[in-house]
Formats: C-alpha cells, structure tokens, sequence
C-alpha cells in the first residue's frame, strides 16, 4: 500500500473546495436559522441495535465496528435517526413542535466499483411534533428559499405521497406481498420494469391500466383530481387531499413554480408514512436531496410523535452549483532576523485592516521565486530596508 | 439496551452549546485564516498501515474497523497525521512553506471507567516545510493570539526541548534504555517517580544531581543559562540555543508573558523531534492543547519535510472559558387556515430583517400556553384578526 492512499469512497477536501463548500454550507443554514430552526450534532458512532436498526439506510451500507464491550457501533449513517433518539431522550420536554437543523457528515459503505463516496454531509432539519400538512408544505418551502439563498436557479422537487401507490396496489392486487413487489420497482425508478410486470400479471385489463395509469400522475395539481378517479378507498383520497392542501399552502409561499407532483413515489421500507419529496437540480444525475414525513419512527425510540424533514447532499448542490473554487490571493511579509520585529508589526497592521498576511523568515523559504509567486503582495523587510513588491 | 443510549464516551451537542461551540471556533479559525493558514477537511476513515500507524496516538486507543476487502481502517485520531499524507500527495508541488489549518473532530477509544469524550473536536494548524525557529515560534504566537481572540485571558504554554532530556540522559545513563525509562517518568509527569529512580540508579552523586537539577528547570528565559551549565553535548546546547531564540522571537510577538519554559518536556514515541509546548488554562485540569515540532513524520509519507504545529481542544476551551450558553429568543408566528398568507408573508418580511421567526399551524400545536412562553414575540394570524403579544 502507497503511503498517500485513502479507503475506498474517502475523500480529501482541499482549501478551495473547503472554502466554497463553507460558503454554500452557510448559505443554507442562515435560512433554516431564520425559519427558527435550531442546530444540534450527534456523534459519529451510535449503537448498531438503536440508531442502526431504525435509520432509513441498507443494513449492508452500514459501516460496523465493535467497541470494546463487544457491542456493534455503526458510523452514522443519517441523522434522522439519531436526531430521533435526542428528541426522545432530551428535548420531550421541550415546547413541540421541535424545530431542529443539522449539518454533518454521514457515512455510506459503497461498493468498490461504485466510484460513490462513503462520506459526505448533509444538511438537512427535523419537524417533530406537527402531523399538520403545513409542516410538510413548511420544510418543503424551506429547502427551496434554502436552495435559492445558495444560488441554485434550475431545480424541481418531485412531491409524491406514499398514500396512493399503496391504496391503488391494495385495491387492485389485494395483499401486501404483491404490493412489496409493485413498490420495488417504482422505488427503483424501474418503469420498464413496472409495465412489464404488470401486463404479466393475472388482472383484469381495467386493473391492469389503473395501475399502469399511476406511471401518468405527473404534473401540477390538476394530476390530484386524475388521482382521484384512479383510486376509491378513504385512505387513498385522503393522500390526494393532503396533496392538494399541500400544493395550496405552497402557493402562500410562492413556491409551486419550483415543485411538481409524482404520485408514482413510493418509499422503500416503509420509512415514509405520508407525503415525500426528492430534489433535483440540472445537470445532476441523483437527488441533491430529499424528504418527507415518517410519523412512526419517534415511537420506535418511545417518543411516539408524528415528524417531517429532508437532507440536502452538499457534494451533489456544489455539483449543481459548479461554482468557481475560491482561491483567496494572501499578501507574504518576508524578513530576515534584523527586521523581525518590524515585519510582525507590519504583517499584524495589515491583518488588522483584514488582509490575509503570511510572515515568513527568509531562511525558511527553499526557492524563494517559487515561493512568492503565488503571493498578492510581497514586503520584504530584509537587511536594512523595507521594500514592497505587488505580483 | 434503551433506544437512547449512546456508544461510551459519545456526546450529543445541544442548540444552546452548538452556538456556542461555533462562535469560539471561528474566532479561532478567523485568527488562523489572518495569518496565512489554509482549511482543509481530511476523511474520517483512513488506513490504519497509514495514518493510524503514523499518528501520535497510542494504538489502544484508535478506533479500528475492516473495510469489504478487509484492510483495517481507523477512525482518525488526530489531524496531523492525514494532514501529513495530504502534504505527500497532493501538495507536494505548492509552494512550500505550507500553512494549513483545520477544525474536525477526533477520535480515541476510551476506558469505560474513564468518563473521557472518544470524540472531539481539535482546532490546529500545521506548517510544514519551514525548519527554523520562527516557524515554531509562529505557531505559539498563533495559538495564543488564537486563544485571546476566543477570550481566553488566563492561560500559560509550557515550552520545552525534547534535546535537553535527550542530552543529558545520553550523558548521563549512557544508554538509550535507560534514557527510555527515565523519560517515561517525566512524559507521565510523575516527577515524584523521577526522582526516586534517579537516587536508586547506580550513579554518582553528581550525576544524580544532574538528573534531579532537569526537575528545576521552569520559568523564564535565565533557565536556559542554568541549562547551559547542565548538558555538555553540542546538540544539548544547540537546544537550548533554539528556545533562547524562540523566547526572542517571542518576545517580537509580544508574547514572553503568556509563556514559560520547561525544559523536563519530553514526547513520547519520539513524535515530536524538537521544541514542543502544552497550553494550560486556569481551572481546567488537562492541557487545552498542544503542539511542536515533528521532523520525522513527513519523511514517513515519501516527502521529507520539516513539521511544527499545534491542536486545541474546544471542549476543554470551552471548559476554561464557561461561558454563558447563547440561548437565542425567537418569534413565533401563529397561523388559522384562512389567514396562512398573511401569517407566511409576515414571517417573511421579519426574517428579512434578521429576525428568527417560527410560523406555526395552529392545529399542529398540542399545548399552546406551554408552547408559547418560550418564544419572544408571539403574532397571532388567527380568524379575522392578526393579534400581537410579546412575552
């Protein structure tokens, strides 16, 4: 093994990608600050058999180790879950609803030949304690004044509700195994697949283009009314209905131009229990985000209590972003022992002012062309003058 | 196991310490950033034949794990090491001296008996390429402005040489084993353990004095002239030379005050190859940070270069500042349906006036007398009326 090398999906962050993705981190969590929104961070090892089990992420992406106890740990793989476990040990006696943002870096085992990285942050909040279709119009408006104070012009959040695929499939093939097997597909955005498992299936054609005709509820808010006609259980038209409250509330934010409807959306593991939402900007080939309400997983932590929120990926919205890496230009005071004092004085001066100023003796310096040529401003403070130089 | 039990040494960080927490990091990053230093952000998993190896950390206290193709990884347990393999690989062609900083959490794995954080977070810089003595008395002028930029008023760094002990040991026991032995004793700081296996060593009486008068080495610059007539050996008084320089240089930055020197400082595992310093704060019982310099460990990434630098602790910071945790006062905004507009719409001119306003369904709020009382201005936008309260 080479000395410089790093674990597979782990990655280095160099001064201009630190400092941009700095900036765009900020730009984000200003805004959940001004939505009243308030910052926690959990540590990066929870108990496998706790935050583990019950976060939304594939047991085989999960990174385990033993402590010295012999219990297993996992890298945290969201903070969802362990945001859970505060809010139920914590924060049950605070005024609900609670009102919590994040920023930190989970962890995701990849395949080797995924080229996927195994660490990176998100940043994201939490609404625990409002099952009120305003706290899902709430966070979906908020990611999008979020993703609008970082720049991002060209993005869509696709809103589904998992309320509807799961009537039409219980409605029309009638058990839940069946169902899993529709809800596979969808999950995987596999619509080929979908069609033709359908046609395969032994229904009725009427059946069968019911649940071909979900793959076509896309669009504004007119789909909810197609909806409506496509399912008949309450529970089906109470999903249709909190959407169409949902896409109304949005219009009080301004926001509808920014969300469209996909009521094909479905949630793997059933870890979403109403509305979800995934985030896509231009040119990027995943969701930069995504969201939703999970209204049991407070419970599973004893706290039972209805929740909403979404992530947002800071690789994926700086992929988006392509922002020029901010290279900040420094000035360099370079002095030889006789000047020392006076070229700290005049670098501290200078700083004073907010200028980024290197002090560096000449006897430090190998190649001193090298050296200063990356430098804004050079003051040379050797021998017995001082002398400026502007690169 | 209860759903919210945390792995041993865990911590969760509240809103009120998060904010905390954040202004003292940037006042410390915002003096690194002054004076030159560049952030960057390193993976938490790294190789253990790697970094884990090369890290100063003992290895019972590394966190271990296996990848897929079982190579054992390491949850970072400093920053200088994977700044070090960053410096080999990729900055290898910039223009030296490099100046790097960072603010990332680090990980040690903890007795259970031990009641110690097995995650912290480490505030530091490194500067690397730059083998004199103004190098390494940069990095204590930085800490220390760094420290007083924070707020820290009362605090002390201990200098020592790690040439001094080795000298005198060499001359005195003759022998690297017995050099070992005694260090040890001092690296412990079990001075009453030191001087008892002096006076049992099979030395003479003046030898034994020597060794003993190492103890009384503490204060200011005039105990490098009692050094002088201690050790014997070129390279024992050529350390002593180097701090007599630092302390001038020191004296440049206006900092002789907040320093003093002690010339029993010594590393373990022969990490640090020169002058090396711990900060101490009033009222906190365990350095807040350290630092030094570390010659050999870039040598050890195929690229060798001269090293000096120092980490701190926050949460020991912020153990020695006690400060008041910022708990901020925010609006709430109530809402009925049929004014959510205007509710939204004045949130939002709030926000835009820096306020932190919270908008709220009425129907999402449990207990509104005990939900209330913890907000500032409570604005009511309910029915016909809008209604304002402030608590």
């Amino acid at each position: 093994m080479f000395m410089f090398e790093k674990p597979h999906g782990m990655r280095d962050t160099l001064p201009g990608l630190y400092e941009t993705k700095k900036k765009v981190r900020s730009s984000l969590t200003e805004v959940m600050s001004l939505w009243g929104y308030q910052f926690m961070e959990t540590p990066t090892l929870e108990f496998y058999d706790t935050v583990g089990v019950q976060s939304a992420i594939l047991d085989q992406q999960l990174f385990k180790l033993l402590d010295q106890e012999g219990q297993t740990l996992v890298l945290r793989p969201d903070m969802t879950a362990p945001i859970a476990r505060v809010a139920a040990s914590k924060l049950h006696k605070e005024n609900h609803p609670l009102r919590v943002g994040y920023a930190a870096n989970v962890y995701r085992a990849q395949e080797r030949e995924g080229g996927r990285p195994a660490e990176f942050e998100q940043i994201g909040v939490e609404l625990i304690g409002d099952g009120t279709t305003s706290a899902d119009a709430e966070v979906i408006a908020l990611a999008i004044f979020s993703l609008r104070n970082a720049g991002l012009t060209s993005f869509k959040i696709s809103i589904g509700h998992v309320g509807i695929a799961d009537a039409l499939f219980m409605e029309v093939v009638g058990n839940e195994e069946r169902a899993h097997v529709l809800r596979r597909f969808l999950y995987e955005k596999n619509y080929v697949g979908y069609r033709e498992h359908v046609k395969a299936l032994n229904l009725s054609s009427i059946d069968k283009s019911r649940l071909l005709e979900l793959l076509e509820l896309r669009g504004g808010v007119e789909t909810c009314s197609q909806a409506m006609t496509l399912v008949d259980s309450e529970k089906g038209k109470n999903a249709i209905s909190e959407l169409e409250a949902l896409w109304e509330t949005l219009g009080d934010y301004g926001c509808t131009n920014d969300v469209k409807l996909d009521l094909s959306m479905v949630s793997h593991m059933s870890y979403y229990t109403g509305i979800l939402f995934e985030i896509y900007a231009e040119n990027v080939g995943f969701p930069i985000g995504n969201g939703g309400r999970y209204d049991q997983l407070l419970g599973h932590f004893d706290f039972p209590a209805p929740a909403t929120g979404f992530g947002i990926r800071i690789d994926r919205l700086l992929e988006a972003l392509n922002p020029e890496e901010m290279q900040e230009k420094m000035d360099v005071v370079i002095f030889s022992t006789k000047q020392r004092a006076e070229a700290i004085k005049f670098a501290e001066e200078e700083r004073c002012k907010g200028r980024k100023v290197v002090v560096q003796d000449l006897s430090g310096i190998e190649n001193i062309d090298q050296m200063t040529k990356s430098f804004q401003k050079v003051t040379y403070f050797i021998g017995a003058r001082k002398e400026e130089q502007h690169g």
